[in-house]
C-alpha cells in the first residue's frame, strides 16, 4: 500500500494519474466482500474464493477469510505468487496437465498445500506415477459436469469410481469439485437457483457415489458468482468458490446479480478529441485497455465496451464506448436512447465501467484504489499476470 | 536473445516449453518484413512500421529499417522503451492529451525526436502552450478522416488551416498523417485499392491545402496493413505506416491480405481433458492466452477462437478453439464441415492460430522464437505492456 503522490488529496491525485488507468473503489469492493462472506456463513459452507480476477496480493488479504486460505486459482502462477504471500490451502481449479506436475510437487515440497482437478483416467494414471516419482501423494479432486458447459465427468459416469479408486492407489482422491457456468446466462433469479440446485444435485450425487464404494470424499465443492448469491439450501456441500464478486462488472448487472453501481471497478480514461458530424468522443481506452471483451453484447441491454461514468463516478445518461481500437475508444450516446452527446472538452477525465471485470483488470499492472476511508491518500496495489 | 534450455533440441525445448506459450515463428516474420519492405521501395515511400503489435526490442530491430527508426507507437510507453533501444524517430499516433505533454518534453530534452497528432484546436492550444514552458517546440502533424473510421479532420475542413497556423504560433506543423480503418472489412484487392487511394487523396488534399496557405507540411503519412498491400500508387505521400503485417494473423487472412501460412504467431497449448459425449476437446488456452478478440465472426469464415494446428504447425484439418473461459480452451470440428474429432490424448501439444496478433501478443511478457537458422536453438524475446 505505497500512497502514489502523498501529499494531494485523492481526487487532486486522481486528476493527476496517467490514463488509461484501472480504478478500484475500495469501498464498493468491501461491500461485495461482505455480501458473499455473509451468505456462505448462513449456508453453512467454507467459502474458497477466487484469486483469478484480483491477481493481487493487496486484494487477496482482503477477499481470503484467512492469511492462509482457502483460495482457489487458475494458474500455478497464481499458486505460486499467493503462496509467497503466506497462502497455503489453495486449489488450481483447471484440469491437470501431466507436464505440470513437477511445479505442483515443488509447490507441495515447499509447504503450499495444493490441491488440482481432473476428469480423466490418464490424469489420474500421472497423478499416480508423479505421486511416486515425488515421493508424496499429489490430492485431487474429481471435476464433476453440471451443465454441460465445459469439462467434468457427468456424476452417473461409470469413470468416476475408475478414477477414484486409480487415485487411490498412490495419489489422494480429497473430494469433487463443479462449476455451472452457464448460470452466466441465467437472467432471472429463479433460472439461477435452479443451476445453484444443478450444481449441488451433481457433486452430491458423485460424492455419495464414490462413498458407496468404499472411497473417501471429504470436500464437495461447488460455484459460481451467480449460483453462490441464487442458492437456496447447500445440504452435503462443503465449500463455496466465486471470483467475480469480489469487482462485480456489467455483466453480472446485466443478468440481475448486481447492481450497476456496485461495480467496483472502472477504467479512468482522458478525452482526446471529437467529430461533432459523427456524434462520437475519442478517448485514450481501446481494446488494450477495455480488453476485447464484448460480454454484453448477447444480453438484452449491449453496454458496448463500457458504460461511461464523470471523473467522480456519477452517471452521464446514456454514454456508451461505443466501440474501440487498440488505443482510441469511441464514446457515443446509447442508440435509440434521444439523448444527446455531452460537451467533454478535450482533457476530460472520465469512468468506464468494464463489460468483464476479470478481463478488463488483466490489461493493467496494477490498481488505482480509492481507499475507502475519508480522506486517506489513492494507494496503488500491483497485480501481476502470466502463467 | 537468451537460449531458453541451450543444451536440447528446439522440438525439445517446444516439448517442454510451458504452456500456453507464444510462439513466433521467426522465418515467416522476416519473409513478412521483406514483403512490405520491397513494397516501400516500389512505391517509393519511406516506411515507419508500427511497433504496437511487436511491442518488442528484438522485434523492432528486425522491423525498422534503421537502427534509431522511423518507428510509429502507441503509447507514450512504446516511445520510452524503444527510445531506450535506440529509436530517436517516432510518431505517436494517438490523438495527444494535452496532460501527456510532460512525457514527450522529457523525451525530447532526452534526444528522441517524438512527433504527436492532433486534430483539435485545443490540442494546439496545448502544443503551443506546452513549446513555451519547455522551451522548445514540439512537432505534430494534424490527423486527418479519409473514411469516417475513428479520428481526424475532413481534408476540407476548414479547422485544418485554423490548427496548423495556430501550431506554427511555437509549436511546429510537420505535416498530416491518416489511417484507412475502414480498410480491414475490405473483403477484395479492388475495394483496398480503393481505401488506399482514399488515403492518399485525402492527406495530399490536406497537404496541399496547408502548402496553398503557406504553412509547411513535409510529411504526408498514410498507412495500415490492408492498403499497403494494395495501393497502386503513393504519389504526393512521403511515409507508409504500418504494424500487424509483421506477424500476420486469421483476421488479416480473412480479407485476403496474407495467405494462413504466412500467419507467424501462434499460441502452444496442451491438451488437458475430452468430452467425447459434447464432440470437444479441452485445452489450457483460453481468453487470457487468446485475448478476447473475435475478429474473424463478421468475415466470411468465423474462424472461432483461432485455427488449430499440431504441435509442428501442421494443418489438422477443421478443428476450431470453439470458444474460451479464462484458462480452458474447447476445441471442435468446424460447424458443417463433417470432420471427425481427432484423437489426441491428454498432454498432447498444439498450436493455435490468432484472430488478432496484436491482441493475442498482448496477452504474454515473451515470445518463444522458432528460430529461422536450420538447428538453432528456441530464443526467448522479452515484450512490454502497459501505458
Amino acid at each position: 500500500m505505497m500512497p502514489v503522490i502523498p501529499a494531494m488529496t485523492a481526487a487532486d491525485q486522481l486528476a493527476a494519474l496517467p490514463t488509461p488507468a484501472l480504478l478500484l473503489d475500495e469501498r464498493r469492493m468491501l461491500a461485495n466482500i461482505s455480501r458473499l462472506r455473509e451468505r456462505a456463513a448462513s449456508l453453512s459452507v467454507r467459502l474458497r474464493p477466487h484469486l483469478k480476477t484480483a491477481k493481487s496480493v493487496d486484494v487477496a488479504r482482503r477477499l481470503l477469510t484467512g492469511a492462509t486460505g482457502p483460495a482457489t486459482v487458475s494458474t500455478l502462477r497464481e499458486a505460486e505468487v499467493f503462496f509467497q504471500a503466506g497462502v497455503r490451502d489453495t486449489l488450481y481449479a483447471v484440469g491437470i496437465a501431466p507436464q505440470k506436475l513437477p511445479r505442483v510437487a515443488a509447490l507441495r515440497a515447499a509447504g503450499c498445500d495444493l490441491t488440482v482437478i481432473l476428469d480423466t483416467i490418464e490424469q489420474a494414471d500421472a497423478l499416480v506415477e508423479g505421486s511416486r516419482a515425488a515421493g508424496a501423494p499429489f490430492p485431487a479432486l474429481i471435476e464433476i459436469d453440471c451443465d454441460g458447459y465445459r469439462g467434468g465427468l457427468a456424476p452417473d459416469d461409470a469413470a468416476l469410481l475408475r478414477i477414484g479408486g486409480r487415485l487411490q492407489e498412490g495419489a489422494e482422491l480429497r473430494g469433487v469439485m463443479t462449476h455451472a457456468g452457464g448460470s452466466y446466462g441465467a437472467v432471472c433469479d429463479e433460472a439461477r437457483t435452479a443451476f445453484a440446485e444443478r450444481e449441488r444435485h451433481a457433486v452430491v450425487l458423485a460424492a455419495s457415489r464414490l462413498r458407496e464404494a468404499g472411497l473417501p470424499c471429504p470436500i464437495v465443492s461447488v460455484g459460481s458468482t451467480p449460483t453462490a448469491f441464487a442458492a437456496r439450501n447447500l445440504d452435503g456441500v462443503t465449500e463455496l468458490r466465486a471470483g467475480v464478486y469480489v469487482f462485480f462488472d456489467l455483466v453480472m448487472a446485466g443478468i440481475g446479480v448486481c447492481a450497476v453501481d456496485d461495480v467496483a471497478l472502472s477504467v479512468l480514461t482522458t478525452v482526446i478529441g471529437h467529430q461533432h458530424a459523427h456524434g462520437r468522443i475519442l478517448v485514450d481506452a481501446g481494446w488494450m485497455a477495455m480488453s476485447r471483451d464484448r460480454g454484453t453484447a448477447s444480453q438484452a441491454v449491449d453496454q458496448g465496451y463500457g458504460l461511461v461514468r464523470d471523473a467522480d463516478g456519477r452517471v452521464i445518461p446514456d454514454l456508451l464506448l461505443a466501440s474501440t481500437n487498440q488505443e482510441h475508444g469511441l464514446i457515443t450516446v446509447r442508440p435509440g436512447s434521444g439523448a444527446t452527446l455531452p460537451d467533454l472538452p478535450v482533457g476530460t477525465r472520465l469512468r468506464i465501467l468494464p463489460n468483464h471485470a476479470c478481463a478488463t483488470a488483466s490489461q493493467f499492472a496494477a490498481y488505482d484504489v480509492l481507499p475507502a476511508a475519508a480522506r486517506a491518500p489513492l494507494v496503488r496495489w500491483s497485480r501481476f499476470g502470466g502463467w
